[in-house]
């Protein structure tokens, strides 16, 4: 049986972000959104706020999965160029969307402001594009084709993110299940390779932590979309690991 | 006067970071960190544990920037083959190195464990490669040309950080300087484009965020290399600031 597999890639747009200003927390959220989802995440990139590099990596991205998510680069400031660079990449033009231009304005009164020059570049939206509400502070999101364009404020990029979720297409979900091998990686690596070897459909992660009481430790995840599967693997990395800790001796805690 | 440019950028390898089962912490430290030493980090990508992609990414990197720092995929099981897709990048053999296999046998003793294969795996490095020190947990990262392989663990990751920087050629330093608008992106943005525009050798950038007092508030923050130039940049940002607002009447906070 071949699993459906939807994939997705994100595309954080924003100087502050390699400049280390501003700490990223949209990654995590959304790799974790989307896993939950059964969309397998596969790729991320980080770019500045330069037209030519968003449109390149843009194109890169959304040719090669399903879904790419943006998020950065759609408020009402110079340095806000996403929506540009998207129109750009498909070709199309950048046009004031009449929904989005009553949402903004609307927003702008309800706040004691004014519509003005800059809070109408929230509203240029390229052509074809469906919005994505913002619940919280009003401007717009947009979806064209299989690109989803969210804000980069991690509340409003989570409120997109919910609007979205329910009109994506997924996969079959990849579950997966966490042991915990009360041993040192370096003890258990190569017997662990064997047993990923001898389980292609099935991906077995190693990664090592520091145990407060055990010192160096190691969880190995186990992932899969076939439930069957993983449980066969799973008992294999359980038997792996009682062999092996039982020709080490007792596991020794540094 | 052209300052002197040194760029680089960041390649995260590791399923669990897109799975979102582990958050990455070490893209904003090491922007911060390169941003301290005069180095312009340009772009990020995340990718998975797949030979092919590693190596995509690694070549794509390399010979775009000064330097190309890489994170995880050096550890002992199966699943680390960060190695394996430098050597395959460069063209080079991937061979045991005589001092990390030392350094790696020694620390093994150390922890009251063995040397055993998958440890070895760890002293597997591209034929020349200089070694990078890891104080934390023994076994070392690597550079080779302008490529700086480290371990995904942070505290690890940082320790290697600290051995390559003193070595690494660096550029005139970014200074930035950050401007409290007490208005909203919205109220100012049209006027700081114009300033923006202006100032072609100085970033400037607008950063809503949350004013517990006033409400939405904006940071904006100008960065140059040149501090003449910054401090140009700077004036005409705050008086700018001061005649929008007294154009718009007293600050309304929300």
């Amino acid at each position: 049986m071949t699993a459906a597999i939807v994939t997705a890639s994100i595309l954080v747009i924003g100087d502050e972000i390699l400049s280390g200003r501003t700490k990223d927390k949209n990654i995590g959220y959304i790799a974790e959104y989307l896993t939950a989802l059964g969309i397998d995440l596969r790729e991320v990139r980080v770019v500045p706020d330069i037209e030519d590099e968003i449109v390149a990596a843009l194109d890169a991205l959304r040719r090669r999965y399903t879904y790419l998510f943006t998020t950065g680069g759609i408020g009402p400031t110079h340095d806000d160029i996403t929506a540009d660079a998207v129109a750009k990449a498909f070709k199309v033009p950048l046009e004031f969307h009449p929904e989005a231009v009553r949402i903004i304005s609307e927003r702008a009164k309800a706040m004691g402001t004014e519509m003005n020059e800059a809070r109408m570049r929230m509203a240029r939206i390229p052509k074809g594009a469906a919005l994505v509400a913002n619940k919280v502070s009003g401007a717009p999101g947009f979806q064209l084709d299989n690109v989803i364009v969210m804000a980069g404020i991690p509340t409003v990029m989570q409120a997109m993110l919910d609007i979205v979720a329910p009109t994506l297409k997924t996969g079959v979900k990849m579950v997966s299940e966490t042991v915990r091998a009360d041993a040192r990686e370096g003890d258990v690596g190569t017997e662990l390779g064997a047993v990923a070897k001898a389980h292609p459909d099935v991906i077995i992660g190693s990664y090592p932590f520091f145990d407060d009481k055990l010192g160096p430790n190691t969880n190995i995840v186990v992932r899969a979309r076939e439930p069957e599967k993983l449980a066969a693997a799973r008992a294999d990395v359980e038997a792996m690991l009682k062999r092996v800790k039982a020709q080490m001796g007792a596991w020794k805690g540094s």
